[in-house]
């Protein structure tokens, strides 16, 4: 899948692109990343990118036409793509957005900074406008790699064997159970003898109470759209009761 | 504010925190950013940091010891910090939670790779475990990022006036109403009159309708956290009314 990012401050993707997953990805041929400064597509000569709000108020909003430029510049370079906005005002990102992405043939993302991008960007020219969540950042930058992330892991190939069960366990809706490696005891606390035990129902049903209790007590939101089995709900009955 | 990463990829962080407003913070000298990496604190010759879960099942899990000594040595920098893991199993951040860190007297942040850390470092070395969203991640290194960047924004004297904007117009909890600048057409789209008409009552009046008629077509879920006046409920009610 080909990515092209539409940003202030291309240098701050060069980290986060060149490392772990993003890079392998890269290097494997699945996926390529063009970085775009919008900037570059200003059109007076002090490449001017923001303008201050039609209706008054504090901060700066994006000029449509430098943006509109980029995005039709990235488009002859990723032409069937999904044209994604990185900014507050979208739908909430989540690992099934990610999947949605996932299955695009290719995705443009503009990175918003300041007050935001001019509403009639978003109206003639993108496709989806995604948050990654509801805190505010500097800009869509971070949202930007994030989403790039997530989105390379579901693509076919990009894991290695050891990688991919991460994805799995989140996918039934819990937060995942706690996990122990060696040594057995570590600074007076042990291992739970259970996973020790060797006996692999009993280990399987260890982890899916504590998994249980964690998502109860840490995002009991998630539970109402977790897929529970009758065992689960039996199971979260006991721990409510403990829980007084 | 000091803050201390622990991470096993530790040229990640390059790009993000040599830019914008994070790197104006430090420049300014509001925060100062350490960086650890994780195998320097491994015990044998291999520089091992992973190793199989107890219990069976994919993937690897992060040794104690290493991370301990890691959180230590940090400790020692950073004598008074809390202590974060960023990891998929915590709580999730939110605009409040960042405001909570803000008040800490430094922040440590553990990045979680692989199927995550021994439980035992979790109960003995960490104050508050936190994932940034519903979402797979290929470690904790970008939500580390975004925790910097949402915690810099919100200490004293971090933003310029022009970027201050935003985070007071998130805070009343709904998404940021549409914004527009010059030029008053682009491409056959007119910016709205009424932010032309230098009525600063049917502008403000203008801003928060559609500030709800946006929260209640994307974020609905918002709406019952968020600050509503009388006048508020009633634009809804007909916003609602209009939607059918």
């Amino acid at each position: 899948m080909r990515f092209d990012i539409l940003t202030l401050f291309p240098e701050m993707f060069r980290g986060p692109f060149e490392e772990s997953i993003i890079r392998r990805a890269q290097d494997k041929g699945l996926i390529s990343i063009g970085l775009h400064q919008i900037r570059a597509y200003a059109l007076d000569k002090h490449h001017t990118v923001d303008d201050a709000p039609y209706g008054g108020g504090a901060g700066m909003v994006m000029k449509p036409e430098p943006l509109a430029a980029c995005i039709e510049h990235a488009r002859r370079c990723n032409p069937k793509a999904l044209v994604v906005a990185a900014c507050p005002t979208g739908e909430r990102f989540s690992q099934r957005v990610a999947a949605e992405l996932s299955e695009a043939a290719g995705l443009i993302i503009l990175c918003g900074r300041y007050e935001g991008i001019d509403e009639r960007v978003r109206k003639l020219l993108v496709d989806r406008s995604i948050s990654i969540g509801d805190y505010v950042l500097s800009g869509g930058e971070l949202a930007a790699m994030v989403m790039v992330d997530a989105v390379t892991r579901l693509l076919p190939g990009a894991l290695g064997s050891e990688e991919s069960a991460r994805s799995d366990s989140f996918s039934d809706g819990l937060l995942e159970y706690p996990q122990y490696t060696r040594p057995p005891r570590f600074r007076d606390l042990a291992v739970p003898d259970v996973l020790l035990s060797g006996d692999h129902a009993r280990i399987g049903q260890w982890r899916r109470r504590e998994a249980l209790r964690r998502t109860l007590a840490i995002r009991p939101d998630l539970l109402r759209e977790a897929d529970l089995s009758a065992a689960d709900r039996h199971m979260l009955a006991e721990l409510e009761a403990e829980h007084g």
